[in-house]
Parts: C-alpha cells; structure tokens; sequence
C-alpha cells in the first residue's frame, strides 16, 4: 500500500505553505565573483563602489595647450598675452594635465610669438577645457546598489570606476529528473508506446528566461528505489530539483513518497487546472518538486510555484508580468473546485482585443505554441460570460499581438504557406490563422474578429461557390470577395484503395473520418450525401470529427479510419491515395474596413507572387 | 595631407545611405544548425514542419482495457456485457491501443468476472479516453514559420514533432577594435595619462542585447599602419566590425582613411549630438563603423545604426522599444545644426512622469546608469518647453521607473546606503536620489516631482537648522519634516593641513573649491561668510562647484585645490584631513501626500534600523 493522497489546496495557501517551507529551510543564493565584461544581466550581491575617479587625473578634453589660468588674465584682443615655452605646455586630448596647470587652450586659439613662445587674445577661465578628476564618477562612490541588474552602461561605469571584477548572485542550478517507462529521448522515429521526452528541454528553456539554470539528469524508470537514487543524487548536486511525472496519485506515482522518505512533502495536489497533481516539498534542505507529466499542465505549475521559487532565491521582488484587457469571445464555463487556465487566442482588428480560449487538453503542447495569453478564472468563479472584460496574461509582446494579419476560417496548408512568405519576406507582420471552418469565418468576420479568412462554401441550389454565402450574411455589404485558389476535393484512402471507395454511396461500408460542423469540407460531404440520398447514420464516423484535411489524413494513415474527404496535398503528404471528386473555389473573405490594410494588400501581393506559384506547384492538386 | 573632412548628413539620410550601401553589399544571415533544447531565442531561417504526429500512435489516456467500442455497444446498467479476455487488453496510460481497439475503458469500471473476463455496465463511445494518432501535431503540419523566434513552447512542439534540429539564422559576429594611444585595458590601477578602454565592453553588451556577438581585439596604437592591418584582420574573421574612437578629423583619426582604402566610406558626420563623428562604410563586402571615443557619442551611434544594421542582417522588423510620455521638467535649448539626445531622469511622483534632463557631457558614462530614458530633439527644433508633453525612449522597465522611491535634494553618501539597504532587504522598491541641493529638495517637492529630499539649512537669524526654512517655503502645509541624522561638517584638506586653515577667513589664502549653489553646504559656507566678514571674490575658487561631497574630496586629493566645505566621511574616504567647523541637521523633507506611502515608511523603517547604525558608525561623523 502506498500512502499518496491527492489534496485540493487552494492556490495562495499552497503557494504560502511551500514558499514558507523553502524560507525555513534557509533556500537563498550564494555569492559568486564575475569578471565585470561577462556580466551582463547578473545581479549583484552587495553595492560596487568606484575604487578610483573617473577620469582618475585632470585630462585635457582638447588638443591645445595646457596653462595655468592666472597667467593668461587681462588677456584681450588689444592686449595680447604671451607665454614663454616653460609657462605652457603642448597637450592632446586625454593627456594630463602637468602639475600647476588648471586650463586648456584649443590649439586653434594659439598663436605662435617666435622662440617658442605663443600669443593668446582671450584669457583662459580655470578649469576651461578640462575633465577634471571624478567629473564622471568619484572613488568612493556608490555606483550601483545590492541587487542591481548590471546593464552595458554600468559595465562602462564599473570599468571607469577601476572595478574589474564585481560580487554577484549565482544562478540557481535545478536538477530535472525525467521518469517513466515508456519515455525515451527526443528522436524522430519513435517506436510505437515510446513517448518523445521534451518537457526538461521546455522546463529548462523556461528556467533560462528566469535567471536559472538546468541540468536534465538521464531518464528514470519507474521503479521506487531508482527515482529515489536519482532525486539524492540531484539533490546533492543542484540546488532544487524538478521530478517530472509520477506527481498524481496513481500505480506507478513515486514522487510524493520518495520526497517524504528524503524530506517532507509540503503540498500534493492544487486546486488548479491544469496542474493539479503537484507535489511540493523540501528534501535535504532543497525545494522539490513533482510536476504532472502533461506539459501544459506543468507549465502551470512552472508559473506558479518555480518562477516565485527563483524569485524568492534572488530575494527579487517578483518579476512583472505583462498583461493586457480583452473582450472574452465566447462564454466559458469554470468549475468552483479549481483556479483555472485557458490558453486564448488574441484576435480583435482594430486595437479592441477580443480573447478566444484555444482547444486543446493539458496533452497538447501546440495549443501553447499558439496561444497569445493566459487566462485565468478564479476558484470561486463558476465561469465568465461572453463580451466581459478579462485581463490576460501576454505570453507575446504585445506589438506582437497587434502586429498581425488574423486570417479565421477554414484550414488549408496555403495559409501557413503564406504566412511563411510573408516571415521570410520581412513584411513586417505575422499571419495568424486559425481553424475553425469556412461558416467560422463568415462569423468571425461579422463579429469584426477577424481581418479576413478563408471560404470554399458550395451551394447547393445554384451549384457555385461562395458568392451565394456572402450575399446571403452580408446583405448590405461589410465584406468583399477576393479569388484565391482553385483546389481539388476528394477522397483520401488507404494506399491502393483497398475497400474501392469511389461514390458517396461507399461511405456506408468504410469507418469515415469528418470533419467538424461548419467547415467547407463538411458542407460539401453534407450536399454530396443530400444529393445522393445517404443518411448521416448510414455513415459510421460520421461523428469522428477533426480540425484540419492533415488531421484527417493522419487518422487514415493510422488506420483509425478508412476514408475522408479533403485536398490532395494532405493525402500526398501521408502517402494515401486520394479519389478527386470535384475542383472547388477556394476564396478570401475580407473585412470591408480592412480591404485595403496594408497586412491585407501584402497577403493578396504573397498570394499572387512566383515564390507561391512555385510552392503551390511542390504541394499539389491546386490552380490559382 | 589627410583627407578627412567630417560632414553633417542628417539622420534619416545617413541611415539611408549606409544601410543602402550595406544591402547592396549583400550583407545577410547565414544558415547554422542547431539542436533544438539549445534553441531558446534563436531565429528560424525556415519553416518547421512536423516529421512526425503527436501522438504519433492511438494511445491510452488512462489506466484501464482497450477495447473495440462496438465490442460494448448495448451495455448498460441492466444488460451488462462480458468481454472474454480475447475481446479486451489492460492498458496504461501512454500505452498504445491494440489494432483494431478504438476506445479504452477506465480501471475504476471494469468489473473481474471470472475466467479472466470482464463485465461492462456501460456502452464505450468509439476514442474515449484514447490520445488519437496526430491530436496534437499532424506530421507535415507547420509547427512555426520562418523568421519564428524559438520559446520554450516550441522547443516542446519541435521534440513531439519529431524534429531534434533546425535551420536558425547564424548571430552576427562584429569584430570590435579599441584604438588610442594612452588606451589601456580595464585596472583598478591606471597610471596617469592612462584611460581605460571600457567602451568595448559596453558595446559587447549592447550587441549581446540585440543578438549578435562580439570579438574584441587588442588595443591598436593610433597608426595607420597597424589600424589597417587589424582592421583586415577583423575583416576577414568577423561579419562586421566596429573601430573605436579615431573616427573624428583630427590628427590622429584615421579611421575614414584606412576604411577608403579597403572599401568606401558611405558617411562621415552625421547631424547628431552627441555621436556626430561617425564613420559608416562597407569594406570588403562588410559593414564597418568607426565609433566616436565618447561613450555617450558611441552608443547613440549604436542605437540609430548598429542596432538596424543587425536587424537588416536578421531580415526582421526593427524591434520594437519601449516609449513613454512625460511632461518636461525644464526647458531644453538646441540647435537647428543636430537631432540631440538628452539623458533624462524620470520623476514625478504619483502616475504624471516628468522628464529631467541629467547633466554631463558625453564622456559622462554615468549619466547614463542614472538615466531612465533618452529624449530626443529633433533636428528642426530649437528646443523645448518646460511643461511640454513629450515621448521619451525608455531605458529601464516601466514598472521599474514607477517603483521608485523618489529622494531630491543634498547630496550624502547615506542616501546611497539606505538605497543598498532597501535593496538588500527586498523592499520592492528602488531608492532613486538626484544631488540637487537642499534648495532642490524644496522646489522639487513644491513641484510635486519627488517623494522626498534630504536638507540641512542652517536659518542664520535664528541659528536654527531646517524649520525656518519649511514654514517659510511651505506656509501653507504640504511638506511634513522628518529628523534625519546629525552631521559634522568641516574643512577638508590636504594631509597635514599644510596651509594651516582653521576659519572662514583663512580660505583668502587657498584656492578653494565651492559646492554648488543652493546646496546646504553651500548655504552653510555664505552664511558663515557674511558672519566673518569675508566677501566672495575674495576667495580664489568660490566660483569652482562641485555637486556632491566626494567630488569635492576628489578635488582637494588630486592637488585642484587646497581646501573645500564638505563632511567628515568624504574626507576620511580620499584620506584628507578634516577640520570640524559645526554639528548640523540633516532631515528629511516629505511631501505630504506620501508621508504615509510604503516606501517613505519603509525608508524611515531602515534609516532607524540596526544595520544603518553600523553602517553609519563605519562610515563616521554622523549620529542618529
């Protein structure tokens, strides 16, 4: 019997009862001596003072002739003074002054008198033309404070100041300990029931941004003694450790009972979501802590309880977060049983942003790829509404958040394509799409929500393509058609076709993958099968839904499905073979307002250029 | 004959010129490989594709059986089904599914019934609790465009892609040349004439910020000869490169000229200030610059051209900066000749910011650690109002400026102690002091520009310290005064007093060295000499000002003067002799408004704490 139980601690009480227990346990930094021009970045560990001035003599600030002042006075266009070689002395910029002299004259104001001697007009007032010692920084004074970030302007000042080395916070070193049976490094051919272990490169690339850094130790299985043997071994090594996987409460979860048998754990389970299966604690005087195998939800955890652990360490304040108000876009619902994240999508042309919670569970990394920013509901809300106010945490720069083309609607590779010419082109602005069909772009759109995005909508009276759609929602206008691609739709199947699928009619005797609701593609399935009189129920998968033609070909090509309607670039991509059914009109909706933004100008200049001809022809099954 | 002639191009032109000539040189990024986990922050010179999906199987999300979902349709509370052990596979989490499996059923809800079989209350629904092949990445899906700076979350979406290495854009690497000389490299012990050559540090830095890296070579002496001959060297091993200092038209600048011989110089002289003697050129095939000496001068030059350059190598849009709007706190003159830039400190207590230019030249590095922002002017102004709103570039986090306990006013070394104080004990706020005399402390908080000030301003009708002085300035409240410290202040002099000063009256025989007017010690030296009778001119120096106590102590130690006013722990630190003349009050001055506001409490919490007292015992002449 294993004693793991799985608590629900609300959030600030568990982030006060680990923080409290990694304070008792006296986690702090140590001191370390950096060589002043490596740096950048640190943070000091006590105040530097100027060990010399700076300039640390008096220096002629101009090529000229150094003198002391009283000599020249009464000097004057009438009455002219003249100094003999031994009052005056020939100087360059930067070189001292000689002992008595307190001023300088510009070469250009000297007049040589014979033997030497030269003629001045003006008189020369003390100090003129001098940098004094200590007009910049004075030995003895204080240059930067205790916990100062040395910028490349205090590198100037510490250098001027004769301080070539300076006393600084170490960085903390996290062990990270992966574990599992079926885990295995990253490559790109796994076996089938190997999981890609990519969570310590992430945590790792995380703890750099927060001034730490990583050792990754090697994969451990799950077998007690060996993760206990690793986590001593980190422990001894590093400062704090990371276990990741083995935080929950099952059969082969560990961490908890490996931390208690070294140390204490202090928290197991948050009342977060993700990131519930936590485990927090201090073992041999040094944080610990188990994060949930799926990535999003460590990183959640990462957020809440490493980021203010590094803090803590640096006795820093914590680090400011940026964030920005946005419009909800749909309603959400929220259990009172946890805090919760949802990854959202910043769309909204025109400088109101609008946040649209991404798909997606705590197992798909892509979605945080995507995502622009976090937002969290409260415990104690049962969930927000649509249209409220939320504040959200930018995961991007907020210039770059509105610094893009937001292209919604239905999905084709030529979208990312396109986006990628744009990047590389340097227009100066990111292309971002997202997939939620051909109907979801005419919503978007009426919901100003979107610049433009993609339809390929047949109706199924006339038998034409998208004209009859816009006409239909935009009856007074408010959105304009361009011509975009011409694109073959058809069946994707196993290669060499096996089940002989050629007819709607076919459908009936295969397991089907669709796609979702609102999708051209769904609406051209669902006109075929009208047309030809085949029930949705006849259809087996019919409600195996997926969000793109390449998620659909990959279900083909796992053999989860045996057939899918969708373009034949997707189907080459996979191998399959692909039974074309008809050419379809594959068009651009844009926002009126927007018709002739320049991020719109410049995706039609992409969509018309050679460097896509050429990338349509690579891919295939496409006319423009 | 050289033939140098510096010109006066204006800004946007000379950008125009040199980054024109540098891309018709061809100057771009190459392409390097790199593992992803090392990728944080690099940028992609292609676009990443998945080579495989993620998951890239069916694959179990919980422990349970897998089982084929049509295998279990029609199971419900009533009419259990059985599934013999031929029918199902007991599977973990991450396990894959069996061919022919489609859905997997959770431990808690498979009951044993006997013979190995099991009973299921209840239908599967085809894909429960399976991770289908491709949920979160489909092979051949774009994972990120070109141009895509790499995050943590990409690191993971590139491992469970499949992909392990990626095409980035190669760091610039920019050869940096110091020339002079009577450069040397960084000492805490320069002999005189010595200057120490921190600027190539500090643009190492600079371009480290901007993602590119530095090779810095050995200090060159000013021939032409050997300037060439390194210039080719770095030429030929870097992908730019910088020549510090010698890109003015004097005598020893041959920067221009060795850059003509190898290639062109595109501009010489921009319309700047400061940085005006900038040499912008391409020689073979490569971006040089040749830098002013000053730091100042050189890191404008840096942040309008180097910074672009890099940006143009990376093919990416200027990266943003960060701006802020202030109103200006004193009016600023120009010249119609340059687009300056003025170092300015942010203030203004309370949300307004207002805008103070720092003072210093553009030898001054340290104007530039103190500064919070550059304010520039364009070159069609004569200047600027006070009370005008105006942009500034900033320097420093917003949220950094803002958490700023503001301290105006005199200068004392415990100003600077109790900002390492806060600092060290975590306070959460920044201490930021400007020396601008007691009177300053005044105006600057009648002017609602500070938080606080320190004065020490002896009343000479009364003999009394400060109070005079509140009820005259402040009849109306609006400044609460808090008792600081007491300090000795005296005549510092050389070791051994040699001139032998003892009184007011003996200064007629020095030269002296004043603090500037409005300074408290400066208020205490005037009132002092209107008591003994002695008049202004007739002390050598009284025009000589200095703004802090150690500038003062720095002068009288370098032998620029013989005795100046100022307190005993500037003395003590530049080992002079001190001469006490009076005890005086050095209190505080508050706004009103924040007499209450955390950070004043937390000041006055320190300035009567433990670790002041010894800090100020150690540093002598003070007591609480």
């Amino acid at each position: 019997m294993k004693h793991n139980y799985l608590n629900n601690t609300p959030l600030e009480q568990a982030q006060e009862i680990f923080f409290g227990a990694v304070a008792e346990s006296g986690f702090s930094y140590t001191e370390e001596t950096a060589r002043v021009p490596d740096a950048l970045g640190r943070s000091l560990s006590r105040a530097v003072y100027a060990v010399i001035s700076s300039p640390h003599y008096n220096a002629s600030a101009m090529d000229g002739i150094a003198v002391k002042a009283a000599d020249t006075f009464g000097a004057a266009e009438r009455t002219p003074v003249i100094l003999t070689p031994s009052r005056y002395t020939v100087v360059d910029t930067g070189d001292p002054l000689p002992d008595g002299a307190d001023a300088v004259i510009m070469v250009e104001d000297v007049i040589e008198a014979g033997d030497g001697s030269v003629k001045l007009y003006a008189a020369a007032a003390p100090w003129q033309h001098v940098r004094q010692v200590g007009e910049d920084i004075c030995m003895g004074d204080m240059i930067a404070p205790t916990n100062t970030v040395v910028t490349p302007a205090l590198i100037g000042a510490f250098l001027a100041g004769g301080v070539t080395e300076i006393a600084v916070k170490k960085r903390p070193l996290f062990g990270i300990i992966p574990t599992g049976d079926e885990i295995v490094p990253p490559t790109s051919a796994p076996e089938k029931g190997e999981i890609i272990e990519f969570n310590s490169a992430v945590f790792a690339a995380m703890l750099a941004g927060w001034d730490a850094d990583a050792k990754t130790y090697p994969i451990v299985k799950d077998k007690k003694e060996l993760l206990s043997a690793a986590l001593e071994t980190a422990l001894a090594e590093c400062d704090a450790v990371l276990v990741l996987a083995g935080s929950s409460a099952g059969r082969d979860d560990y961490t908890a009972e490996i931390v208690s048998a070294l140390g204490k754990v202090t928290v197991h389970g948050v009342a977060i979501r993700p990131g519930k299966p936590a485990v927090l604690g201090v073992a041999k005087g040094k944080p610990v802590a188990g994060l949930p195998g799926y990535p999003v939800s460590a990183i959640v955890v990462m957020e809440e309880f490493i980021k203010g652990l590094i803090d803590r360490y640096y006795k820093r304040p914590p680090q400011p977060e940026a964030t920005a108000q946005a419009v909800l876009g749909r309603r959400v619902t929220s259990s009172l049983k946890y805090r919760e994240y949802l990854r959202v999508s910043l769309g909204g042309a025109g400088g109101k942003l609008t946040a649209t919670p991404l798909p997606g569970g705590a197992g798909v990394i892509s979605s945080l790829t995507k995502a622009d920013a976090i937002l969290t509901v409260e415990q104690d809300a049962e969930g927000l509404e649509a249209g409220e106010s939320v504040s959200v945490r930018l995961l991007r720069d907020r210039r770059d958040v509105e610094n893009a083309l937001i292209v919604t609607g239905s999905h084709d590779p030529i979208i990312d394509e396109l986006a990628d010419l744009a990047q590389r082109q340097g227009c100066g602005f990111r292309v971002k799409s997202s997939h939620v069909g051909s109907m979801g772009t005419i919503a978007a759109i009426r919901a100003g929500q979107a610049h433009m995005g993609a339809i390929h909508l047949l109706d199924g009276d006339t038998g034409t393509y998208n004209v009859p759609y816009v006409e239909k929602y935009f009856p007074e206008g408010g959105a304009v058609l361009f011509k975009g691609v011409k694109r073959v739709q058809g069946f994707m199947v196993a290669p060499g076709n096996p089940l002989g699928i050629r007819t709607i009619a076919d459908l009936t005797r295969c397991r089907y993958v669709n796609r979702q609701r609102g999708a051209g593609t769904r609406v051209l399935l669902d006109h075929l099968m009208e047309r030809d009189g085949v029930m949705p129920d006849r259809i087996d998968g019919y409600a195996n839904e997926k969000f793109t033609h390449t998620a659909v070909a990959a279900s083909i090509a796992a053999g989860n499905a045996d057939a899918g309607l969708g373009i034949w670039s997707a189907a080459k991509m996979y191998g399959l073979d692909f039974i074309p059914l008809c050419d379809e009109e594959y068009d651009f909706l844009v926002n009126e307002t927007y018709a002739d933004h320049p991020f719109v100008r410049a995706f039609f200049e992409l969509l018309h250029s050679d460097a896509f001809a050429k990338r349509l022809t690579e891919m295939g099954g496409y006319k423009i």
